[in-house]
C-alpha cells in the first residue's frame, strides 16, 4: 500500500503520448511502465524502432496496433503513433524543494491549460529548475496533453502541489527563498535579477490575467520582462523561458559561492 | 486590382479568432475588417464589451450570434466567443527588411505547425523584432490557429516569404546582416552573442529536427542555448523567446551607436 499514492492525490501522467514524451519515460526509468503501443504511419520510423529497442531493454511489452486503434485510445491530437501507460507521477515535497541550497523553483498561479503547464515543465527541465509548484486545482493536472507538451520533463522535474500560491509564498519566505513575481507592472527588469544565484522561486501567472493581488503583494519583488515591441504580453511558457534562462545565464556567469 | 494581392500569394490571416487577436486586429487598424461576430458564453464579458466598442469606433459591423453558430464557423478549438473576418495580411518585402539599419529578423526553417508559427510571431512582436521570414511552404501560412496564437502580432510584425532559407541566408550575407543559427551543436553560447546589436537574422529550426545542413553551413555562426537541466531541447517558440530576449537585453544594455 505504501508505494501506491492514494487515489486523488496523484499528479496523473499515467497516459504518455508522443515520441519525445515516451522516449523520456523509458529513458528515465523512474516509473513502472505497463505497456507501449506503436502504430505505423507517416511518423519517424527510426525513432519508433529506437523506442521499441528502449522498451525491450527495459522489459516493457510493446503492442503493435493499427493507427485507428491507437487514435481511439489517444487523448492528444497528434500522438505521433506512440502511446504508453505507466504508474502516475508522484508529487514532490514542497518543503524539501524549498530546503535545497540551489533551489530554483517555478510556481504557476492560475495556469489551467494543460498545454501551457506541460510547456512550462519542458522549459523548467531544460533550464535545470529544481521544481515546479502548482496549486491544487484538479485531481490530476498531468493530463496526456500536459505530459506530451512536457516532452519528457515530467520524468525529471519535481512537481509540488500546494493549497494555494499565496500560502506557498509565505512558506518560501520562511525558508529564506527569494520570491520573484513576473508581472508587467514590476518595478525592476527581469534582466536586473541580482538574486538569480540565490535560492529562488519565480512566480508566473496565467496568460491574460497576470498575478492575483495577494500573490503580487507577497512576492519579495516584482520583475517585468522588457517588451520594446508592439505586443505587450507573452504566453506563460515563453515568459517562463525568458525568466528561467536569465537565471541560467546569471548562474552560469557567476560560479556558486564556496 | 493593384491593392488586392494575387490569389495564392497572400499570407492568409482572413479569419481571426480569440479575444487578443481580434483586439489586436481592431486596435491596429491596418487591415479592412469585414465583420466581427460575438457569441455570449462563459468568457470575459468586459473584454467582449470593449471589443464591441472598439469595433463601433472603427465602423465595423458586429453580429451577435449564438455560441453554436460561432463554433460552427470557428476553426480553432477555443475562439473565446469572438471571430472576425478581414482582408488578408500582406507579405513584407524581404530586401526592405534586410536593408533596415536596426534589422532584427527571425527566420524559421521548416516550422510547419501553425500554433508554433503564431507563438513565434507573438515573441517577435513583444521583443521588437523587425520581421519574421518563412519559406514558401504553403499558400496561406497564417491559418486561424496561427493568427490566434500570435495574439495580435500578425498586425504588427512584417512577415516575408522567401523561396527557401538557404537562399535567404545568401541574401542576408550580401546585405551585411549577421546570420545566427540556433543549434544544439553551436560552438558559441547564445549568451555570448556579441553581434546582438548589429543588423541580425536569427534562424530557428523546427522542434526535433533542428536546422537543415545547408542552413547550418550558411549561417555566420551557430549558437546554442545552454541547457543545464535533464531536458536537452526546447520547442521553437520558447527557444525563440530565449534568443530574442537575449537580443533585447543586449540592445537595451548598449545604446545604439551614433
Amino acid at each position: 500500500m505504501s508505494a501506491r499514492p492514494a487515489t486523488g492525490s496523484g499528479l496523473g501522467g499515467e497516459q504518455v503520448e508522443g515520441i519525445r514524451a515516451v522516449e523520456g519515460l523509458l529513458a528515465a526509468g523512474r516509473r513502472r511502465v505497463r505497456s507501449v503501443w506503436l502504430a505505423p504511419g507517416r511518423d519517424d520510423h527510426s525513432r519508433h524502432d529506437a523506442l521499441e529497442r528502449l522498451a525491450a531493454a527495459n522489459g516493457v511489452r510493446v503492442r503493435h496496433v493499427d493507427r485507428s486503434r491507437l487514435m481511439a485510445e489517444a487523448r492528444t491530437d497528434a500522438p505521433q503513433g506512440v502511446l504508453a501507460r505507466a504508474e502516475p507521477v508522484a508529487p514532490a515535497d514542497f518543503d524539501a524543494l524549498l530546503a535545497a541550497p540551489d533551489a530554483f523553483l517555478v510556481a504557476l498561479d492560475g495556469v489551467t491549460d494543460p498545454g501551457n503547464l506541460g510547456a512550462v515543465l519542458r522549459v523548467a527541465g531544460a533550464a535545470g529548475a529544481t521544481g515546479v509548484v502548482i496549486p491544487r486545482h484538479r485531481a490530476a493536472p498531468l493530463t496526456p496533453a500536459a505530459v506530451k507538451a512536457a516532452a519528457g520533463a515530467v520524468e525529471h522535474v519535481p512537481v509540488a502541489v500546494v493549497s494555494g500560491i499565496p500560502a506557498a509564498l509565505e512558506r518560501a519566505v520562511r525558508a529564506e527563498v527569494w520570491t520573484v513575481g513576473l508581472a508587467a507592472e514590476g518595478t525592476s527588469s527581469v534582466f536586473d535579477l541580482a538574486v538569480a544565484d540565490r535560492p529562488l522561486m519565480l512566480v508566473l501567472g496565467a496568460k491574460g490575467r497576470g498575478l492575483a493581488r495577494l500573490t503580487r503583494e507577497r512576492c519579495d519583488l516584482l520583475a517585468a520582462i522588457p517588451m520594446p515591441g508592439a505586443i505587450d504580453s507573452l504566453n506563460v511558457a515563453t515568459a517562463a523561458a525568458v525568466a528561467c534562462f536569465e537565471v541560467v545565464r546569471r548562474r552560469g556567469a557567476s560560479p556558486p559561492p564556496g
